[in-house]
């Protein structure tokens, strides 16, 4: 963990309350370049956008635009929770080389796969990104089971 | 295979049709119930709306709303491409049991990663889908690299 990764979590962070106090799930992320450069903030839209595709990653990926492959290849996706297999597989899709998760106490994605395929996989344990998320759940199970297909 | 499984691939081609037509990749699907609904068809729209995520097997999930988990539990996804990491990881999050692809001659993606999580995993080898995609990457081959992450 370095001082950036708990600055970028903040970033993601605050992208999980938008979506919350839109009436959305509450998870958040961020897409930042080697030099530092934020490229891209996002959070998930399944209820916003009624949107099944929309997670937070997904969306930033969405909101960074048409890149160059060759531009996601030094990035790190700062993301609250732990990615889905659908984000997992968005993050090897374009090599993003490290993904820096909130916490994955309340869902755990596909990290271990990411690892195998060389992605470095940092867990911040962040404790704010843990309650939002948990809030969240107890007020809307539903609806966070089916953003994980359940 | 089955005729019904060929009916549905031609289904996914007239999508890919479409989006070549529009000057788009032509990658499309469809994503079909266990008693032959067929539950939203859609196609790639990286050129369309400069998507980053918005491929054919993304938007058939997308153009299908919001479903409950199990709703996808029994349904087979065409697309007329071997899906990639990102399609394969959406395929997987939501359970879908079955995926039928036009061809992996162009391209393959994460199709050994579905078989082991115990997806059912059907190549049709159909000619036509390898000419239009190979037709648009002789046209386009920035675009198609941009689209895989290259």
């Amino acid at each position: 963990m370095t001082f950036d990764d708990k600055q970028n979590m903040q970033i993601a962070y605050e992208q999980a309350q938008i979506s919350y106090n839109e009436g959305g799930i509450p998870i958040g992320g961020c897409l930042v370049a080697e030099d530092g450069k934020i490229l891209s903030r996002g959070y998930n839209q399944r209820v916003q956008k009624s949107s099944a595709i929309l997670h937070g990653e997904m969306s930033v990926l969405e909101n960074a635009g048409r890149l160059p492959g060759k531009t996601y290849k030094n990035c790190t996706m700062y993301t609250t929770l732990s990615p889905c297999d659908m984000c997992t597989g968005a993050i090897l899709l374009y090599g993003i080389k490290r993904v820096v998760m909130g916490e994955n106490e309340t869902f755990v994605g596909g990290e271990d796969y990411l690892r195998s395929k060389g992605v470095e996989v940092v867990n911040l344990k962040d404790e704010k990104c843990r309650e939002l998320m948990q809030k969240f759940i107890r007020e809307n199970p539903e609806c966070w089971n089916e953003d994980i297909g359940v």
